[in-house]
């Protein structure tokens, strides 16, 4: 059985695109109908045809939805919810993909009072951006978190997370504050550094920026994809997910500080440790289909 | 004409077993004698067949070689290096392949007054160690940077770039004080820092280890692979470039704690700048081979 006859995503970039493609794919009946704010990017999702219909207004994408996904910054979520919600159909369910969760249902409760909604983040993307970068099998063997407010719906929650199962991804539920703790470590913080690394390596005098360049293979390289992601969707992320991040930051630099110190010091033993047992996380993510087991991440050599 | 006709490496671990094999494979008709003090990985060695003799001592390793190479960490440098100098031959060429330059030359010159020091560093390199992880190809279009003492015979520079471009790698001269400033950034910093969120992540306690690794898609897993390199390099590494990578975390933890301020005062304006100009580190790092083009480093979705 389906979850859904007809599913609108508002938001057209790498995940909105991948969320059609994934349905095109897996449940060819669905009826996808999509809009952007971008008119060049809802001529361009016309012509890739993930879609069986791009509206220019947001109202008329989801006047006959049953489920509506905004894929739009999270800062933008409120403005969003607010353009649709005098053609939002009354029994739609509205769910949304955004990396921080207790403002997203805060700016929507608000824009969209007494609608259904059921905020939901896939935790999987790439670096690039856009209708062209997405593709049906992102979500396949990711994780999906769902973080329904309290007392919604269970069958409206139930829906949501077989809708996300039939696209691929594994679903877990969970309260929306707890979701933005773990993302704040598992993602906020790594593209946090990974930013200030690439804008640290760039400002060097002494070292040149085609040195910088040259011998990034020693490391420097991975941590300039991440750093490649979507510039308005990662500010918004640290702007609506502060108290986390800055909670996360703190205690990264605090083990950065007593690093530097052992450095300082001499004290290899207390490098040897930290470095002995950081290699056991990287075999558990590995077993648990998290990465590829291929070294260098399958980099061609 | 082949740069040198017998080469000896000693330590048999990713760099070591890999220039082995690609000698092997670009230069079939050259010796390649190997020597690693741990008997285990002289077994495997021998099983894997990657030399042609493996001895058992590192004197019998060197005895007719005009090449030796050692492949061991940074801080066994001089040790090794007073473990060859018996029997090294004195027209032989001594190189390296560590990962910080002036510390080694000093190490090799106390350890080996007289002899022929060329130090070089291939930066490449997998998260994954020992005599089974090597292969041919790992310095396939990677840079080797040579950085021989003043006043070094030049021919026997020439020898050692040649040896390298033979293996498939670009090769650059560079002063030893600049490689030790130029590796600080592009891999010692990466690596100390992605050591460093990799133990943060660790011990948390309202996030709990299973969360960390269920969700890691969301960047941090990028993170775990370099956390994931050999402890005991990584450890010499740090102690022997100290200066230098105590810079760079200066300038680091400054920028980070400029990112922290903006995210407290809710600046989106100074996230959004920082976020745009690091997208083109990236693609520069594409254009000129450094990295794959495909998202997600070419990752099978």
């Amino acid at each position: 059985m389906l979850p859904f006859a007809r599913v609108t995503i508002i938001g057209l970039g790498l995940i909105g695109s991948s969320i059609a493609r994934a349905v095109q794919a897996t449940m060819p009946t669905v009826r996808v109908t999509g809009h952007d704010a971008d008119a060049g990017v809802r001529d361009r999702a016309r012509a890739l045809g993930f879609a069986d219909d791009i509206t220019d207004t947001p109202g008329a994408a989801v006047i006959d939805a049953d489920l509506v996904i905004l894929c739009v910054p999270v800062g933008a979520m409120g403005a969003v919810g607010e353009s649709i919600a005098a053609d939002l159909p009354a029994d739609a369910i509205v769910s949304d993909v955004g990396s921080s969760k207790a403002s997203v249902l805060a700016a929507l409760s608000a824009a969209l009072p007494g609608a259904t909604i059921i905020p939901a983040h896939p935790v999987a993307g790439t670096e690039n951006s856009g209708p062209e970068a997405g593709f049906a099998t992102l979500f396949s063997g990711r994780w999906c978190i769902v973080t329904p407010p309290e007392g919604a719906d269970e069958t409206a929650v139930a829906r949501v997370e077989a809708f996300w199962k039939r696209l691929g991804a594994n679903v877990e539920r969970m309260d929306a504050k707890h979701h933005d703790l773990v993302l704040a470590v598992t993602s906020h913080l790594p593209h946090l550094i990974a930013y200030t690394i690439v804008g640290t390596a760039s400002d060097m005098e002494e070292v040149t920026q085609s040195e910088v360049i040259k011998y990034s293979a020693g490391g420097f390289r991975d941590f300039t994809r991440i750093a490649a992601s979507d510039p308005t969707m990662w500010r918004d992320v640290f702007l609506s997910n502060k108290d986390a991040v800055l909670e996360m930051l703190q205690r990264f630099s605090e083990d950065l500080t007593a690093l530097q110190r052992a450095i300082r010091w001499g004290d290899g033993d207390a490098l040897f440790e930290l470095f002995s047992r950081t290699r056991d996380v990287r075999r558990n993510i590995i077993e648990q289909g998290q990465d590829d087991a291929a070294p260098d991440f399958g980099r061609s050599h």
